[in-house]
């Protein structure tokens, strides 16, 4: 069975464990549940990896990448957290790995926010881009995912 | 039955018309019909609207903010195209007609060309925002601004 | 009797129809009528005009700048809203249809707000500015209108 | 036989009707007399429209390039006026009706005026440029457009 | 009886003492003298103060800001001059004694000058701004504040 | 019989010798002839210049400025190549012979292009511009060169 | 006894006089006290100043640089409040007393309010810099400047 | 007993171990022994960490974080070295670990170097700032740290 | 007799009393003294006056323009200091005194230092500018600003 | 014998193993194998280390700065990848190792790729740089670094 | 005899021959001979260059460099013209043959002129500069030449 | 046998002749001479250019370009010295010779010296880069060189 990549970068760890009168209680591991069920549902196994080192997330694209070759991973989910904005190396690393699609999750609204997070390093090389849907964002990339790689297929 | 309102602005009446080799065969009319299929499969009517004029877009989106307190209009999903680049003024329509949802979609990902389409004046106030699945991402977008009204409702 | 033209631009038209208790009770008719008052005591009739489209506020200046060769329009006060921000080719109209005295109307301090409301297209051909009185600044704007019209009588 | 469209942005609809001691005395029919006169000298036909509106220039353009692909528009002469500008939509419009040629055209020098007017949106879309020339520039412009045709043709 | 400051910054105090042809023969005097009277109408009294140095103006606002919780000031009225432009320290006076209000005003219209007169620091923490009238702006000015006044009271 | 200049700058010796299958074959000898017979059509004699060094093409457009004052010269077209993005001094030297009338050209759409040749020091002085018909523009600035010698003649 | 010289610059005058709900009840002569007491604390008398006149503070800081030079003034401990931000006078001056170090102090955290807050025309001439601890900040700026005083002495 | 936690970034491992006579010869393990004694002094146990990896440093503050939590971990004193200026994850581990408080500090004046080093994605997180006064500002964090825990206690 | 006057903005009072090994051991006596003698071998007088006082410094030019109408001061040498980069009210008062003559002098040489000395505001509004001779400059300012008055006389 | 460190970043292990038809079928194991050759003919040994995680490359040269002073380590290559543009800590690495030559090494061109490519945090620091040979560059850069090696030797 | 070096740069060689109510009549040719006189009667002799080729300039100032070894040239006074804005090669030539003083003057003020003449490469190689005193510069440009080499010598 | 051009821009004739204990006693001569050996080991002959005139080195390039049709010059190694960074008519020649392979070379590290030497018009049009080796770049670049050649040959 094809497999999906649920990649989360720097920070995502704390999702739900603080003050979830404000952020709301959905762990990572809630997100990860859903995510594995979401593309169960589609067909795909799921995989899911959190780390708040860059080079792990670097090397784990590689490996996605090596991966999809053999078609063991047919696609990534990635957010990409603060790396976003300050990542040339993640950008590079997707490039690397092409035709592997990335789709490109944030999960709040990171234009209505700070300015140093209106701009992108991943988005020019992401093969879609959902933003803004709270947690539920995971369900619909994963959705746009699977129709990338049916597309494609 | 509750309404989505499907707005398209600028040159996306060309969709699906010019070039079909380069472009796709998707018109205008057929992401109008897959969106009511969508909206329809998910409990809601839809109602679609395109113009080329800013002003008809600011009226449409005033329009969908007073059906909104009546039950009538219950989300939007907006491909502002061109004007998403220069529009205050669509920036200050929806964010009078809040707390309506309003989704932005983009078809391609504006972030890998020109840099002039990376800043976005709608995404602020944007529910959320789907970019670069190709007219699929209307789908998604249906999606995701459905489970927002749940979320809400 | 000579009249002003009050011309007010994009989302004007919401005003006092939302969220009274935020922003107030008073309404587009409202405004309209205390400046048609305003004029009237000061020996004036007033003309009001709103739009959400870009082109037809530029008709409308053209039409006052004819009107103003022939006595019927003695000056103008305008709110451009959004396009203040955007909109070269409204400051071409009222530059094109000199010496019809305009006067730029902001309720709101645009200056407290967004780093893009801090520049105007408009202001430089402006006859004169009055930014943050509220509503009360279209008061503000016609005596100050008047004023420029008796000095240069 | 063949046609072209001499399309004029906003404000052109004052050429010479203001101040003729210092703009001159041409008016935009004057303009466009010289041009169909011009045109049919090099043996097509013309059509000519003004507006003030974006979204009427965009759906003009959207016209020209439908009677383009039945041989009835050979090519387009625009002045987008302050459009020039600050308008994306119809560098997109343009871009859209490819390979309809469309030649720019400003009357005066506008790289001696604000710097404000320094950059075109339309220009990397145009099939070629004039600048400065006066109302001349709108002869040369349809000599340049009839050379482009033939070469192309 | 409740008292307006009227306060003016640098080189103010040349107003009408040179090259009255051009610049106009009302003196700072003069002013002061109109906007009494103005005061007077409404039912206030009026100091005013003009100094070069922008810590007096700083030390005045202070002032004022102390007799604004003895109810002796109501509200100040204040051109900046050259100092709007690049002081953060009046910025902070100003806020400083909130709530007591401040209206910016300026003679000339700003915008169509120099860049470096676009810019304002004062302008974030005024009450209301006016902008251009001439010396008829500080009218203007104090009818605005003794709304605002009447408004807040 | 008044003559024209034709000035051509940096790297222009080498048109149609390279890639002519990408660039095509019309070479700098062709451009000087034929904007010679398109100049005896229009009554004119025509000396044509090229050179890779600024000083050069300084030093003629003074001789040009020279020239003109005895009627000898009448007018110029000035394709500056690379000189148009980094030379003030060639902007001085325009300036400094005014009247003379220079007309700006480029053969391709420089606005299409690398950013760093979106902007021209040569443009405010320039007489007309004419940008992006091939070796046409040529032809399109003789003939716009005339009508301005005749306006003004 | 060696002594310090505390000095504050424009506004803080202010402190703790107003809105104690909010900014605290610590005043400035409160601030003054508790800086007598850790320098005697640690050995050193202390002088205090505040102006809100640039002018006066360079002087200030010229006679400490004079008195510095007799052994009479230690060091300077200096909230320049906003002239921090504009003043490249206190720069010079501050540069123009050296070795006499120079520990500026801001009470809030500078860095997370406005942009123009962000740089400090001071600071590259600070011998040591304290942000954000309140006004507790004074007496660890005091401990600083006493530790380089002992490590220079 | 609560304890603090001292976090070093990058290149702070090389502290004194090279150019004694340029640097000083105090080490990290010196800085490290003299934080722990100031801590103890004021009643707090001290952890010590150093990493060049970007990744390790957020784990820290997350593990921070969580004892915080327990009342284990009372504060961080934390050099970020050249992450200071790139590392928009720390930023975000810090404002995710609220309201564990983080002191800044900078052995040298970061504000006198490099034009890159004189900005900080740390600094608006940071609870206080310490910067320019050698390995004694470690003392100084201390001091202010345990003064803001005090005061919030 | 007339007179010139020797203005010296902040921190000049320092001059030649620090390291005079650096920068030498002229002082602003010793200025101002050597300016007399030229000024009196030239036929005028000479009034010195140096102040750290912005407003000071502008009440001075003030004076200067009143005495000018009558004859009293001839023209003006002005070292601004760091005012130079940061005083639009400067500029305003030498503007407001035309047309007496004011010449801008700089001990060092301003644009091999620091970015933000490398601009003035107070050029533009500078009859002449003599910049990096050391403390000669004075004196060829001073015979610089005699041909002016001669010239104009 | 002495030894070479080559040292390469993120990504660089990806060489050779993707579309060999157009990134040619160099891989990583070939640069190394090639590097130790060079190395090996000009005298020394060579060992080499990639990888994705900044930390790592960080302490891989201070192991390098610390090899240096027993004359272990010559001298380092270093491909910084993608770490290049963003990596401030790697320049204080390097900088921090000094008097270790650091030789900058990039295979492609990359001023001619994005223009976020064109900046180099490591440059500064770099004793030689060598841009756009392929992989030749890697024997450039080792035969330029024992030219080095051999001058301060 | 030592001799100086008068160099003018580009479109000097125009000074006076055109349009002589407005520039005034003095030429280059009056230059060079005040300046002779100018340089004789304080003890030097004078040559005199123009040109409009940078690539001579440079050359010119080489050779006065040689010469200035053998003591044959004592300085140069050099107006870059346009070059001034734009010759880093210039700059870099300055630098090459210091200790050779170079004084740089410009006749206008360049500061009121268009912006990108408020810039120079040449300033900070140069040993003084004089701006806006006329074709007097040149006076006042050798005088304090003179006082330099008087100074050096 | 095939030959290379050695070709150096302005002020390198300066190299070795000034301040030989500062810069090194290489002169130009004898990095030619060192060039042609290197050269000849390598199996080609070389010929030397230098110039301070950027259209000398223009057409020296196109001259290349010429001979590169026929075989006789098989690549250029060129030290553009401060035209590196203003001409854009360089890029555009070596754009224009195109596959001519042109090795750009810079003695010092650039990177490590002012901002406006960072950036470089002529890298993007270079077939490799060789920067701060001092004059051993030159063997480096033309070693380069060779194995371009030989790659493309």
């Amino acid at each position: 069975m094809p497999t999906l990549l649920l990649l989360n970068g720097p920070n995502l760890n704390l999702l739900g464990t603080r003050e979830p009168g404000v952020y709301g209680a959905t762990t990572l591991a809630d997100v990860e549940a859903q995510a594995l069920a979401t593309a169960q549902r589609l067909g795909f196994g799921l995989e899911a990896f959190q780390s708040n080192h860059e080079g792990a997330l670097i090397d784990k694209i590689h490996e996605a990448g090596r991966r999809h070759k053999t078609g063991e991973i047919a696609g990534v989910v990635f957010n990409p957290g603060a790396f976003t904005h300050t990542s040339v190396a993640l950008f590079d690393a997707i490039s690397g790995v092409k035709p592997l699609p990335v789709i490109e999750i944030h999960i709040s609204n990171v234009h209505a926010r700070e300015a140093f997070r209106h701009h992108s390093y991943i988005s020019p090389a992401a093969a879609g881009i959902v933003v803004g849907f709270g947690t539920d964002g995971y369900t619909l990339a994963i959705e746009g995912l699977v129709r990338k790689i049916a597309a494609t297929g």
